[in-house]
């Protein structure tokens, strides 16, 4: 996996198919330039059909075809299916979801991760499996399982209970560090023994808030135990990168899980009307590991996804075209198809792919042939250009999430919150990047936080240091309002940040619309949402509430500290005063002064490696026809031709790559 | 129950009422003109209140009393009820759901019907009845329990579970060709022994399409297994003809049940904004029996259904004698209400009856007394008549909705699907029936097969058999595109019947709305669904596709086989197309040449057994006047009077009989 | 709690705080002006950490403080929260809710009240703390736990299951009179011995009304037997009147425990779209208690209530403040905020508080103030009135809620029933009271008796004394037609009520909106809802239906007996023809010859203890500026003024204090 090396390929199943029917698919694979077969994953039960009966012939075979064919391979895992035999007469070995329902054989997922039998039999597999691997070069990359818990959440067994009062013991030491931590006064909920911390199983109101967080965090944790004991396992046989395929909405928490594996990689299914979703998606992953910035897409579809119950929307044409376009111009190094060969059997029978079960060219055919002709022309420019570092940082946290998830309101989800945050970016042309919590800040010049109800010492601190060296940082909205426990602060509204602001007073509600207004900037913008205002000394006052509730309460401050500026938003705005907000603070960072485009057309900048010049990858993601303004001649590479200064129409789907001459 | 002898009445519970109350009610009946009783289904603990302690004075002396006054019975068995001592401290003996819910006693069907102990008890019980039953000769009937499973669905327990391995092993013989046959190398499913095989309880996802067929397969036969050994039991005291009372909503496979018995009965409560349902309920089961065409409507309200946690609807005045003209017009030997008197107690003290609780005319009782006029009119022409045999067929199948209910796609449902294309038929005036799978198709001029994603290898035999001698077979659409295991075909896109039609390629997706367009027959048509368009010889082609999407594919094929013709449609057409499609393969099966008819004005064709003459039995299943126009001067036998060619308004709810002069 | 004596106060939770915050608190309720502090109602692992270990510091304390500020103090006991040690490995002692899914530790309500080792140390609790408490004068209630079953409904514990049977046993006698009065023969539910009778758990349908009915019965007995035991373990220590704060919502009889207690209370959060249920709920707990009429509303919001999973909606400026004034208007002699200090950890964190977690100010501390000045002007004007006694009484019973709770129709709410219809007298300013079924009637000069559908013989021997002696009884709708066990009347449709009335004949079912329709009093109405339509002798006819349906059916009865008036509204009419009705029968009681008010506008009648004159308190409940009239010149107490006659604007939220000169 030379730099810059991009791919382009389909998940198979050797596993489901005759040995002919492989070939078939392999050859196929070939003459539609496809450099990437990802294989593995659902496969134990034919890798291992009893215990310690293994058998690798397929896997083998399938090594050495790709091989002839010049298909580089990502070789899985297959742990998220374990055969029957690991959990025949054994119930206590499954999954337990949080209604207390027991899941059985036949699906995936359905094992507890942290049983320890489990586990013992996922590393030998693995095990064996590397041995087979470490013979084949052409293995670009080893990912472990497939989408942790896409389909389940925190488990509940009796063996995760054990394992939960132990996790308990090593975070708290005694009980009652636990009880302070998590207030369990309340209700009389405090514990005198760390085994009598119960599971969050049904209960006739809600749980703590501190016990329903500690133990998502338990799981997490749990999880990334599993991830790197298996790397271990793997590390041992041989130096291929590991990765994992993530996903934005599966209960795990990805920066834990980046910690322990090389690069990460994610699956995306999203529909042409969330666009943006798609855009945020490329650009989740790329700093979860600050180090190498790779990033794979492993499945996308050609056409549709869907199962028997579920029959998926057919994209338009041209669409998956843009998606690759746009995973290519983000940086993300490939671009692969859940599946190559229809599922005969299972529940996903009807799930696009690029030839049916029955060998014929499928719906989504022609957009892969498509796929084709756009991934050669774009190697050559992939290969001289990179990705620009964005200087300008939005922190997208799984931890984050654990707080909204625990405290909804009946109103927030994360992921949405920060879709919207994101799209105006996109809007304004902002060169963004999002980034762990863990992110290493030295390169970033203005950084947001928005929607961390807890911000950990860690964080403040190398924030902090950013602010003092000339950073901005942009706090807010919805952000230090909370403990690392989810309880309340006690000493002033926002803790550690608003001893950092120096505030006087802080009130936190929820404004339904219409019942507060602010103004800042010149804008007069309804406050909806779960705002803190604050008390401040009038220098650092940037907004005021204007309406009767909450009347001349701070919603902005902005403080000058060290060398930077350390800004607070309490208050969810509308998106006009956001989009200044952003101006104000981060516009500095926008290309809007060599070309503007209209909403839905997203730009990428990339940077010609020989000659440090700035390229600008743009695609239409809408429906409709877009039109966009040139402020200076640009060379357009894909034609090879100087586009003027003027106005250009981009058609549905279409897209761009734009250089400085 | 001599040939065309009708039946009017309604169900009682002797078991409830004192028997003052009980000689009140049948005396009730016989003014009213009733000749049909039914009773028992419910009063197993009156008949054996504690085990091998049988008292039967309440059934006698119903028996006594019905026969005094010329009411006809049928007795039902009352297994859906057992007394609590079959279930007290016998959990296991009780119905698991598919959330691994154990029912109590309390309601109904809350038994496992494959427990040993409770089948024993079950033909104890009805043996014992037997030997009451067979001396009264005005018994008509024997009805075996009430409405199975239609609470209900699948059983979950232990005992199932061990019957579900024996099954399997049965069917399959060796793990292997089940392991093949389902696919079950997909997510590591294969299973090394049967007694692994799983239930389909809860799994983090979708079970395999396979397992969920079969375990329901499963369960069906467990039921015709359970009726065919009461059916046994019974047989040995008498030849009373032996029915159930079922209903299309139902967790069974009538036709399976329909082969265990000697007619089928059923029970309906439709209303009138869904008189096409009510009218396709009254074809549904008249061939499943092939030999005797026998059926009964064993339930209907006297004004509205309901029950405590709903309070029904009130019938329209004139809609229930428009049900019973429609019953008995349609073939249909009785038309019984439930309830003559009301519950006192239970849960359905909210439903419609003859007599309240406390003997007072309901709201339904000027509806009882019409039908009880009608039904005296009607008598002499029924006897005089048959309905016609049509020689257009629509196959209607449970083993086709189980492929539905396994993947419906978000989308399906069978009765939703059948209703919509059965009313297609009935606004064209076309002469149809519904039939099993199994029906004789000697006597079929053109059948169709709509909405079967697996034809089995002997349907297609017979049906071929039918082509060749002449007829014509309509296949489609979502038909053939699975195989019977319910995995994709993979020889081509549709099986046998893909080789049949000599298709080249084949291709599914589910189109939206405005996705994809085709044209046939002169008429253009959105093609909305889960399509499968085809490549074949131009020669054969009589539909294409004509949107960018699925371009020039073929969803209309033609093909002459021997006499006969084999149509296929693929795809989900408009109402206007489907209509022209009708018509042009089967409206030589419309009487619209004699006369023509508003939608919802309903037609059966009834032939004079001495004349052989054909008349038209006509209702109005509308709140609104309807128009009818006659083309040539026909009796109305209701007025014995001549009625010229011309137009004719027919009262919302209002009849005719119609006959050549 | 002297005679008048009226409270302001919040609740407050010493055990979570440290004594500093608590010093500062109650200094700052003293500055308030508050008087009442709530406390100790889930402080159990407070006062007893593990079993037997007592400690009651943190109460001692915080009586000692209170006193010292001249706070009164209401204690209540823990019970609702266990501490730890009475569940853990005892999941026997658990609450199993009706899916029979166990509760845990964590949250409220998690233990079964009638489990013998709880109530065993909920008395040893309850009495250790009394020990203390009796120390302190100020000490002005007890409270009982709280909230009663606000979270959970019935349990079904193995425990409960053979106090069910004891219960039942108790009740029946033989358990051939236990199959008589629920009707079990129906469904072959009928029960050989008591111990067989089942709970009500998961069933294939519903359950017989009667067991529903009585296991409900069951389970409020229950209740109140653990409510009379704990108040006797009380009473032995002193006379301190004991309370319980209670809601409409919450699944109990609150008739029953009133009779356990000395006074009731209750909690609400009624945001002002709902005003009329606020009022309601001031009036429907007053004459509980037949002898003291003492009500304190113990719980209500700042500013908004919520928890976090949903944030609540904060309310207008100034409802607060009307809230405050209907309460004391309403003859409620407490207004207690929940809660004086913000939750910081548990889950009610986003709940409005008079002071934050952090101590600032919250968004509803100015609401505070105002009534805190507010609680000044009307201390002096409560002393000197009372609230007059209401002639005209609307029976509210929990006993009739259970009927409709069973048998909802899936329409039929008891509580919003109620609220339509005690609304209508709100709007015709008839002075009323809302009572419970035990209620003396000897005060009554007109009782309403809507949606019960049982009338029990001591209720009716009542009401029809009242008759006698001069009273009229309004009966209906939806009133007397089921037996107390939840069956249909087999004598006639209405039982002794029809007998009283001497109706021919009866009939009941569900109208449509539209279906039937009857004229009464000249007005013309839609009869929409479960109606009984009866015959009778033309003398006592007053509304008959004009509809095809049900043609000439009697829906209002009038009958003169003794010196008074029977009235029987047999169906569900149109509000005109309602407060047509209220006119004509209680017309007498308004107040609209010296004022009238529009809708939203509330009026209370409190007499001068010296000059036995009327006033009226009026306040504004609505968002909106309202118009009054005058009629002649009262008296504006709060501002000491006289208003001439003629027309007044009442603001938003705006209340009035008008006296005869």
């Amino acid at each position: 996996m030379g730099k810059n090396k991009i791919f382009y390929g389909a998940c198979v199943y050797p596993e489901l198919w005759s040995d002919e029917v492989m070939v078939e698919d392999y050859d196929h694979m070939q003459r539609l330039g496809m450099n990437l077969a990802r294989l593995g994953e659902f496969a134990w039960s034919t890798f291992e059909p009893t215990p310690d009966n293994f058998d690798f012939t397929v896997l083998e075979r399938s090594l050495e075809l790709t091989k002839e064919r010049g298909i580089d391979v990502i070789v899985c895992t297959p742990t998220p299916t374990p055969p029957i035999w690991l959990t025949h007469n054994h119930p206590e070995r499954l999954h337990v979801d949080e209604h207390n329902t027991r899941m059985s054989h036949g699906s995936r997922q359905h094992i507890c991760t942290n049983n320890p039998y489990f586990r013992e039999r996922a590393y030998i597999i693995a095990d064996k499996m590397m041995e087979v691997v470490k013979k084949y070069d052409h293995v670009v990359a080893i990912q472990l399982d497939n989408e942790f818990k896409c389909h389940v959440g925190q488990c509940f067994c009796e063996n995760c209970k054990g394992l939960w009062h132990e996790w308990l013991e090593n975070k708290y030491q005694t009980v009652d560090l636990l009880n302070d931590a998590w207030g369990t006064d309340i209700w009389s909920q405090r514990y005198n023994a760390f085994d009598q911390v119960v599971q969050p199983l049904a209960t006739p109101f809600i749980h703590n808030s501190a016990l329903l967080l500690n133990y998502k965090r338990f799981q997490h944790e749990k999880l990334a135990e599993f991830v790197k004991e298996q790397v271990a396992v793997i590390k041992k046989h041989h130096d291929i990168p590991i990765t994992h395929n993530t996903g934005v909405f599966f209960d795990i928490d990805n920066e834990m899980i980046g910690n322990e594996i090389d690069f990460m990689s994610f699956d995306t299914y999203t529909p042409v009307e969330h666009y943006e979703n798609f855009v945020m998606n490329q650009e989740t992953w790329r700093y979860v590991k600050n180090d190498n910035r790779q990033v794979m897409l492993l499945e996308t579809s050609t056409s549709y996804n869907g199962h028997v119950q579920n029959y998926g929307i057919l994209h338009d044409q041209g669409y998956v075209e843009a998606e690759a376009f746009t995973t290519f111009a983000a940086g993300t190094s490939a671009f692969s198809y859940w599946l190559f060969r229809g599922q005969r059997s299972g529940c996903e029978q009807p799930h696009g792919s690029v030839v049916s079960s029955w060998g014929d060219k499928t719906i989504g055919y022609d957009s892969v042939l498509k796929v084709s002709d756009l991934f050669k022309k774009l190697k050559p420019l992939i290969s001289q250009t990179e990705l620009d570092e964005p200087k300008v940082a939005i922190t997208y946290s799984d931890r984050a999430r654990s707080f909204i998830d625990n405290e909804n309101g009946g109103v927030y989800q994360y992921k949405a919150l920060m879709n919207a945050f994101h799209k105006l970016f996109l809007d304004l042309n902002i060169h963004r990047k999002l980034v762990p919590e863990g992110h290493d800040l030295s390169q970033v010049d203005v950084l947001f936080s928005p929607y961390m109800h807890n911000l950990s010492k860690d964080y403040v601190a190398r924030a902090m240091d950013m602010v003092k060296a000339g950073g901005t940082w942009f706090v807010g909205p919805m952000t230090s309002d909370r403990t690392s426990e989810h309880l309340w602060h006690t000493d002033n509204g926002l803790g550690e940040l608003g001893e950092l602001l120096g505030i006087e007073s802080a009130v936190q509600f929820y404004s339904q619309e219409g019942q507060t207004t602010g103004e800042a900037f010149g804008i007069t913008s309804d406050l909806k949402g779960l705002n803190t205002f604050v008390d401040i000394d009038t220098d650092y006052v940037k907004g005021k509430v204007t309406s009767e509730t909450a009347k001349d309460k701070t919603f902005i401050v902005e403080k000058k500290i060290g060398k930077g500026t350390l800004v607070y938003l309490g208050a969810h705005v509308s998106d006009e005063l956001m989009k200044e907000l952003i101006t104000h603070y981060a516009g500095a960072h926008t290309i809007n002064n060599v070309l503007e485009t209209s909403d839905e057309v997203v730009v990428f900048n990339r940077t010609e490696e020989t000659s440090g010049k700035l390229q600008y990858w743009l695609v239409n993601l809408s429906k409709e026809e877009k039109t966009i303004q040139l402020h200076q001649p640009l060379m357009d590479k894909l034609n090879d031709q100087i586009r003027q200064a003027g106005s250009y129409t981009l058609k549905a789907y279409d897209y761009l790559v734009l250089a400085h001459d």
